[in-house]
């Protein structure tokens, strides 16, 4: 990270042990010592308006747009030129993001690695995606051409839309208990696709917190 | 390596214990089990066309063209396309590569670090930088319009001819002992620059053989 100029790191649920050898090892840089550390991805994410999960080759079939990274920048670019904040979801080594972990994410980006040996070490990941976005996204990190920042919309914000409209499903008794779990998740999914503005969502929470307010009463 | 699909490793003059350590290492990759084990640069890189070095933006002033990273695709896949077979060299981590390591390489290429954090971790880039040529100069790999093998010189021929020269301004008592490392520096690096054909060449070795034959004589 600090080999390409990025300086904001959250680390999420970290091995306590590791965790604090790594922060108190001599020469741990600045950018150790000032990682935020928190227990979700939805909080790490929070205050970002696009969120771009890596990894994606391995299992599952992606849900979401892939971009191969060769063409990230112009996403990453525009998102920046127009005030964004962007967040770049690295899984643990093994077993990469999990289904939930992808869900918060509005696009996927895969590095083109060889058939025979797809799977990369976690550090030369993070390498090669920060060296592409520092050579080719770098000129567009001045916003250029910021908009209202309400009219962009926080992940943090999504999140909170996204359980107000799971509990009304429920209230609502919407689905079945068994199919919960797929419509929380493909709700999630929808909200990022959609594109909505920060207005938006906080007129669509509105709605459901009073739909929500009359089913529970 | 095997991330981008690259299979043939050469490593020079490395500690022995290390080294059989890794090649014996359990699920060591066949690029391992099969890299050549060479004591000198010369020996790894004899028969490429094109010779790049890594790791320059530390101290001296480099002596060759420096390209930024993302700009080397275009050298690598026209020499590629035309048949001839690119080196790509990395120091040790802590040193880099030494003046006489240098002196072998056509160009220089920089990955664009930030100044406050300039020197990286080797494997990170290897992987950033083979992540790059994957990416942009994978398309030529196959030789489109080679040329006739003649018609590239080879590292290895550079240096043959190198010797030849050096020996012969010995003979000819060109130039004081104190500036022979010199001499032979600026030798090799001239031999590089002026793109010689193999053609090229052979005929002057042919000539410098000649000469050093009757100064000896």
């Amino acid at each position: 990270m600090a080999n390409f100029g990025f300086s904001r790191l959250a680390v999420v649920a970290p091995y306590e042990e590791h965790w604090r050898e790594a922060k108190s090892a001599v020469g741990a840089s600045d950018l150790l010592q000032n990682a935020k550390r928190v227990e979700r991805l939805t909080k790490a994410v929070a205050d970002c308006t696009l969120v771009i999960g890596t990894g994606t080759r391995a299992h599952r079939k992606p849900e979401q747009p892939v971009i191969p990274l060769p063409e990230l920048a112009p996403y990453v670019g525009a998102e920046l030129a127009r005030g964004g904040r962007v967040a770049l979801v690295f899984g643990p080594e093994k077993r990469g993001l999990t289904r939930d972990d992808l869900s918060l994410c509005h696009h996927l980006v895969e590095i083109p690695t060889h058939p025979r040996q797809p799977s990369m070490n976690l550090g030369q990941a993070v390498a090669v995606c920060l060296y592409e976005l520092a050579a080719r996204a770098g000129n567009s990190v001045a916003a250029k051409d910021p908009v209202d920042i309400a009219k962009l919309v926080l992940s943090g914000e999504l999140e909170r839309l996204a359980a107000v409209v799971e509990k009304t499903m429920l209230a609502a008794n919407y689905s079945p208990a068994a199919m919960r779990e797929a419509n929380r998740h493909d709700l999630r999914l929808l909200l990022r696709r959609v594109a909505l503005t920060g207005q938006d969502a906080r007129r669509i929470l509105g709605l459901f917190r009073r739909i929500l307010w009359r089913l529970e009463r």
